[in-house]
């Protein structure tokens, strides 16, 4: 997914076709004081917040948010996923969270994408949805995350 | 939703129907500051980073991260929704983001049960989904989050 020079290449609505896949993304380790403060600040609940007061809950310890999860595959997307041109805009995403997200756990994402449709009353446009699986050190998928991102068309001048 | 001592009642699966709606949530205003705090840290893009660089964007300006939007949800849902027993365990949600939210903005949010469906397999808990819309301070509905949610059933010696 890298040009010659080292820098991704914008992709374009035309540059995307259903089974397209990325893989080889960065990767994350979520520590137990990120787990906390991001809890503290958006989700602060007990199995978020303190693993002593986790364990008599469904967890069983402290497990990360799963908001915390889908901001951190985000980031991961960004990092080692396809650089689209305009940036990678959604309009909307599903999210299955399988299993907790615990203290030290390295996350990791991949994706292919499921569908490309041309925008009907905006001829620059299209949307195309996206299966991310997000990762962890064991191959268990953590989270789901089906993304619909705008994406540009190429613009008629544009060679490639 | 509170008692006689101001505590909100903790509500098992039994006390949710379809059409219960959850209203007068807290509010929340986003800066400047936070939105590009957060952006640095899970969504680092021009838009969500720096008005200028937004400024030639789909958005024309700086917006937050959808996620960070969804995040922000949580809060006001914690602050001012229903107090689940159990915590609000989220087993996932499906987001649509219909206008960006911008600095200054003051989000509220106010929600809806859907389903209430008992789990075939464990006759402790059901699942929920809720359908919550987060609005701005002009009245526009910026996301729609409807989110499966794993709810305790009263336990059989608990009375009330």
């Amino acid at each position: 997914m890298t040009s010659p020079d080292g820098a991704k290449p914008r992709l374009y609505f035309e540059d995307l076709h259903a089974g397209q896949r990325f893989t080889g993304s960065a990767a994350c380790t979520v520590s137990e004081a990120e787990i906390k403060a991001f809890a503290a600040e958006f989700d602060p609940q007990p199995f978020h917040l303190d693993a002593e007061a986790g364990r008599s809950t469904v967890f069983g310890g402290l497990v990360a948010s799963g908001w915390h999860t889908a901001a951190l595959t985000m980031r991961l997307i960004l990092q080692g996923g396809p650089a689209l041109a305009g940036g990678s805009v959604g309009l909307g995403a599903e999210l299955d969270w399988l299993k907790p997200v615990k203290p030290g756990d390295t996350l990791r994402v991949q994706g292919e994408v499921l569908t490309t449709t041309p925008s009907r009353s905006r001829p620059d446009r299209g949307r195309v949805t996206m299966r991310v699986e997000t990762c962890n050190q064991h191959g268990d998928v953590v989270q789901v995350c089906i993304s619909k991102i705008l994406v540009p068309r190429r613009p008629a001048s544009h060679d490639a």
